[in-house]
């Protein structure tokens, strides 16, 4: 798996000099980490984003470290003939149009799959959008320069998603969104031979992975599936398709999914401490708690620090909801909540801390979040935050009494959203999640309610 | 209430000539829609904004509609006193520090509603934000002008907020955000007199309000809430906090409501056709969707037209767990996919219209959503888009199609986020609602599935 992730030489098999086209794109891409050690394949053309065009693979100056096939699909089995003969063990097959069109598309895709066992060669694909590595810098796929370029942040979570053309929309927006910091992104498409299981066992091994988030709409080999989960060592957030009757047979026409018994496959999940989704952004959400907040504490008891009586009783159903439990502060954080509120308020959770800043300034906050933090009774930090320009930076102030905390601590934030993010990249930067949506908040301090890992 | 929300003339006791003082945004907001008509109120100042002074409220040329209080908490009754001798007959407290804060400030609101008592005076709040009008442009609330100027969107949601600060930021985050036009924005805060019913029966006589969007923590009077419900002949969507017990209690510290049983209001609010949300960005995303599809027709059986498998079988999924249904396409819908189809693919629900694209271009996209659009057999139709810049006149094309249609038709949307909100602003414009979470749209598609007025 690792030269498919970290490859030093490739060749793109399709490569095209229309810059409008993937096979063009491909050829920009993985020259800007690769360098001269990238080869367009195309009989039509000399020279492709200033490299030396090959006619064919097969007489390429080396024997690469993978292949990119994006040639209409008729044509793909003859190319892995060629990969074969020159030796290359590794093929990477992101042209669509296989066993996810139909039977014809399936009978193709089982001539490749045969066509590699002849040549011990691995398949990844098709109908895939190939591997981005957020560390490197390498964009094995057909997205334009223009669109990922000044956008890749490197992190803690890897991707590894069953689909095509979603997961290209999707990474496009984990990158202009700035979620969060990618190791590696894996759109496996219709999984031909690569699958989950290779990739999880890769991961186990891959010590910039910290996180990992699925999209499957079924399980490869569950015998093999469970032994690599339980190898990782590393937090998984699952979103599965195919939960429902309905669902499952679309997903058979999707991937050729057997998507299964939906109830039976709930346990399997749960007995392995799979966190579940149900949804993109909320799976993104999760990944991104998970990767902020690793090797902290947890527990049930959560604290809420908040400037609206209306949030604090909205987030406590929601944590009720979802079987937590308001803190009862303790007598130390009770006092020290004294020194900054007004005499006629008697501190608790949760803490309105609105009269405490009318009275002693938003140095109150960081009073109420330094006692919290403090308080044994206290498992986990939910701050709700109202923001506009004028307050930015004082909102940014305050929140660092939280920066680097052994507690999971979430914000909420409210007010001008043309402020929301700066002020996101900021607390994430001090390993607070950011949410604007308080069930968000309170699903992710809920993954260390009960610690599954 | 008309005079409450569109006065002629208004007071500002309180006002300050200090910029960064919400005493004086009062002041400039008024001054916005009222001129001279506007006067403030502050023995120490002459002028305030170009406008003449006034020492006391007593001394002012016109008895006006309303008075705005915006003093000390411990000066109000004595202030109260002066608007009840000069026969002012509407006043609104923003001041916070009364029910609320405890048993202090209960005994001073108690002094405040036995003052308005003596004179026939209505009392708005206190500790509220105030009105903004969308139609007229009036902000009477202590929000900043630089924060509310050039956003201010008309239209036709109504929210009634029975909260002080957290109405101030929502509404800041509405107006940023551009989610949908407002109405009115009432904040009622503590309404030791005028509450939800009283602004209910208004709403029911004003024809730009089209929806009604409520933040309630408790029902000042069930009789008169239910008449005042039956009677509206608008949609509703409630967010009720105090739902768990512990929430209720701290509602009881909030607003002194008394949230009561969570299970008999739910009963009650079923029976009324309330639609609920339970998370504020929920709230406004399904009065949006209320508002753009008024009038439409509803049922359960959905169409799903999307570029993604892997979309197409996760909104699958949500829509069975709502207990709608995806719709059996008929066969004239069929056909008239078949015409954009590659002919090795058998049209089905969801319409997978990816490879359509790749045979016909993206005019695949408006022939499929005409042809579910004109499908008998399908009651409401969620669209999947993948935006980047370069597509976007391309999706705002197609998506003419749906243009003022007689389903409801909503969005899910992944890509490049810079262009999200100039795709949701275009799309919403033709009254299609746009969410970047497939639960979010699927949800706003339940609302019509089961009419309930």
């Amino acid at each position: 798996m690792r030269k498919f992730i970290e490859p030093e030489s490739v060749a793109i098999i399709g490569a095209s000099a229309n810059p409008l086209k993937g096979g063009n794109a491909l050829v920009a891409n993985m020259k800007e980490v690769l360098g001269k050690r990238v080869y367009p394949v195309n009989p039509s053309h000399k020279e492709i984003c200033g490299l030396p065009c090959h006619s064919e693979v097969t007489g390429l100056p080396e024997v690469v470290d993978f292949a990119i096939v994006f040639v209409p699909p008729p044509a793909v089995p003859e190319v892995l003939e060629q990969c074969g003969v020159k030796g290359i063990k590794r093929v990477m097959i992101q042209s669509a149009g296989f066993a996810e069109t139909g039977a014809e598309g399936l009978a193709l895709q089982d001539q490749c799959t045969n066509i590699a066992r002849k040549y011990a060669m691995r398949i990844w694909g098709p109908n895939c959008m190939g591997v981005v590595n957020g560390r490197t810098g390498m964009v094995a796929s057909f997205m334009r320069p223009e669109i990922w370029k000044g956008r890749l942040k490197p992190g803690g979570v890897s991707l590894i998603v069953q689909s095509g053309l979603l997961s290209a929309g999707f990474i496009l927006q984990i990158l202009s969104e700035g979620y969060f910091g990618l190791s590696k992104a894996c759109s496996i498409g219709n999984r031909c031979d690569v699958n989950e299981c290779d990739l999880l066992e890769y991961f186990s091994d891959d010590p910039e992975t910290e996180v990992i988030a699925l999209y499957l709409e079924s399980i490869s080999d569950a015998g093999r599936f469970r032994r690599a989960i339980s190898r990782l060592q590393r937090p998984v957030v699952l979103l599965k398709g195919g939960l429902s009757k309905e669902g499952a047979r679309a997903a058979l026409s999707h991937t050729g999914s057997l998507a299964g018994d939906g109830r039976l496959a709930e346990g399997f999940f749960r007995q392995l401490g799979i966190h579940r989704a149900w949804d993109f952004i909320e799976w993104m959400d999760l990944a991104k708690a998970l990767v902020l907040w690793q090797g902290r504490s947890g527990g049930h008891r959560m604290a809420i620090v908040t400037f609206s009586g209306a949030s604090g009783i909205v987030s406590t159903d929601h944590f009720i909801r979802r079987g937590m439990a308001i803190a009862t502060l303790s007598p130390a954080t009770i006092e020290k909540l004294r020194t900054v509120y007004p005499p006629w308020m008697e501190p608790r959770n949760p803490v309105d801390i609105w009269p405490a800043v009318e009275r002693s300034g938003r140095e109150a906050y960081a009073v109420a979040l330094e006692a919290v933090l403090q308080d044994p009774e206290v498992d986990g930090i939910f701050v709700h935050i109202y923001v506009d320009g004028s307050l930015l930076n004082e909102v940014l102030a305050f929140l660092r009494t939280l920066e680097g905390c052994k507690k999971p601590a979430a914000i909420w934030v409210v007010g001008d959203s043309a402020y929301f993010r700066t002020l996101r990249d900021g607390a994430e930067r001090m390993g607070i999640a950011v949410y604007n949506e308080i069930e968000r908040g309170v699903r992710a301090l809920s993954l260390f309610a009960h610690p599954k890992k």
